[in-house]
């Protein structure tokens, strides 16, 4: 296993990014990626997570305007609004919804299936640390929930039918370049000892 | 960051631990583990996931008792309850809760939230991958859901009130040792490009 320090240097150095090269991510990078993901925990021992990878650019861009037109019309959380207010104003200059990544990753489980979304985590998690060793810069997708919601959206992602999205993560190489980690408050731990 | 083999290597050598040493894990290791946390990213960076953590092995025993006869009478899907089956058998024998583990964290949301799951889900699968680095087993706990829907439980549990539960872990020194990972079949990705 390796090292305390490596592994935590790892992860504080991991950063959300949201600007691009346009270099496409070699497939077979993306595909170690989501390998790694055999080996994660899983609820019950399912496996039942599967992926759908996007590099059609034209169809990121009309699937990042599909959720950004599904998103306006649902009821959100505050947060949510202050987001769609903040982002919502740039519409069609810049896409808020995928960043401009030149790949896409969707997670999802089989419809029946309920309560995938730990599984779908671990796996999307597990995937980002080979991710950001390869270089690559990731984002959590919010955006995912919306197809998860939206069958429609689901399936003009080419998400296999059946199958219900319960993550996604943008696949990159960065296009800007962070000197350190974000100062970070400690969180919050009660002892029960 | 860390070369992909090393990081590839940690996923996969990485194993549910069921068995335990009773060698407490000291105070600081368990803080180390969470304060990573700190960096991980999370909705809206709203910085809400929180965590209890319980040594206390009396507590422990008795919460596992209480989670266990919770989900004795709950509408389980069909693959929990042939968990059940397999587990309820051995009751009081055997600790199927929290497998004799000297160490259980529950991580929390303000109540008050919704949709923590995926932020909790990416704290763990980090504290994780530091609990590893320390030569700790861990467990992801599906036992955190009877937390999470059972008020009382969690008050059991020392989790502080207005925070909901959303994800549960065992750290412990194994006593067990695996000399290689699980084989696994492919991951199902299908491609759009």
């Amino acid at each position: 296993f390796a090292p305390v320090d490596v592994i935590s240097n790892h992860i504080m150095g991991k950063r959300s990014v949201r600007r691009y090269k346009d270099t496409p991510v070699p497939r077979d990078i993306i595909q170690s990626c989501l390998d790694i993901t055999a080996y994660c925990p899983n609820g019950y021992n399912a496996r039942a997570v599967g992926f759908t990878v996007i590099t059609d650019r034209s169809l990121i861009a009309r699937l990042g305007n599909a959720v950004h037109e599904a998103m306006k019309g649902a009821p959100l959380p505050l947060v949510m609004q202050h987001w769609q207010q903040r982002h919502g104003a740039g519409e069609g200059e810049e896409d808020t919804v995928f960043w401009g990544a030149p790949c896409v990753v969707f997670s999802h489980y089989p419809a029946t299936w309920r309560k995938g979304v730990e599984d779908s985590t671990i796996a999307l998690a597990a995937a980002e640390m080979v991710a950001v060793s390869h270089g690559l810069g990731t984002l959590w997708l919010g955006a995912a929930r919306a197809l998860g919601t939206h069958p429609s959206l689901a399936s003009l992602a080419g998400v296999p039918e059946g199958r219900k999205v319960v993550g996604g993560m943008t696949f990159g190489y960065p296009a800007v370049r962070f000197v350190r980690e974000v100062p970070r408050e400690p969180v919050p731990v009660n002892w029960v000892e």
